[in-house]
């Protein structure tokens, strides 16, 4: 009977290992995928959406893809969280001539059930002309297993020369 | 020798069982925690430090708060990327007359080696006039063990009557 104790004590120490290793994974010490082309493929789809959205003058489906206590943190207004102040201010936005949007995403990262992004955007009116252009930060999270939009601040930087 | 067999078969299923939690636990699915105390302690901590260096006029030290590849992406202006071009943006905020900073956060949540801070800001001239003030949306990194400032976006908005 030594033989199997020394297995079992094996055993344990493997599983103390493997327990330590668990712990050590925990929130704290993860590291995370940079960039993950399923992620990337969601993210692009998203934003999509929001595309088709904005042409379509369609503030509830923009709202839609947000969190449920999704943000945005516009300049020169105070932040609007959930999905009716998000229609309230997209319909906003489509009122005042937003009839195209351009969206780009220059980095992405993943962190676990949240991702951050890096985008450049250009807003275009009725008759073509740049509205307004920048860049922005958005913190996407995975709510019910969709990629959906949950901070979105962004800020305007002139478009290149020739755009 | 049946016995101990069945033993070594109990570790295998739990071993396997572990090993599938492990993976379950990787970066795609693991949950995140919100608002640790020793994370809020350490953003708390480089934010007074963001305060103190303004007050000092100390351009170096705010750059210094930033990963090797920290980014600002300022309204009106490109984004600037690394310590050099962090220190020359700075350097200019100081020079146009910023002298006070007020900080607060107001959302922080963790995920894994990253974490996303929405707070509000004021800044102030050198008679104590209110310069610019606003939110923004600061991508953290722990970059070799220490919380650093990754990605940070800002916009304006008008301060509360009153203040």
């Amino acid at each position: 009977m030594t033989i199997p104790k020394r297995r079992s004590i094996r055993h344990i120490v493997l599983l103390a290992a493997l327990l330590g290793a668990l712990a050590a994974a925990g929130p704290g010490g993860l590291s995370w995928a940079k960039d993950d082309p399923k992620l990337r493929q969601a993210i692009e789809a998203a934003n999509g959406q929001f595309i088709a959205a904005t042409a379509r003058g369609d503030a509830a489906a923009l709202a839609a893809l947000y969190t449920d206590e999704g943000q945005v943190l516009p300049p020169g207004g105070e932040p609007q969280t959930g999905r009716e102040a998000l229609k309230i201010f997209w319909q906003g936005a489509l009122a005042s001539g937003m009839k195209q949007a351009k969206l780009e995403t220059v980095e992405l990262t993943e962190a676990g059930d949240l991702a951050f992004e890096i985008g450049r955007f250009r807003l275009y009116g009725a008759d073509g002309k740049l509205m307004e252009s920048g860049k922005d930060l958005v913190v996407w999270k995975r709510e019910r297993g969709v990629w959906k939009i949950h901070r979105d601040i962004w800020n305007d930087s002139p478009p290149p020369i020739g755009n």
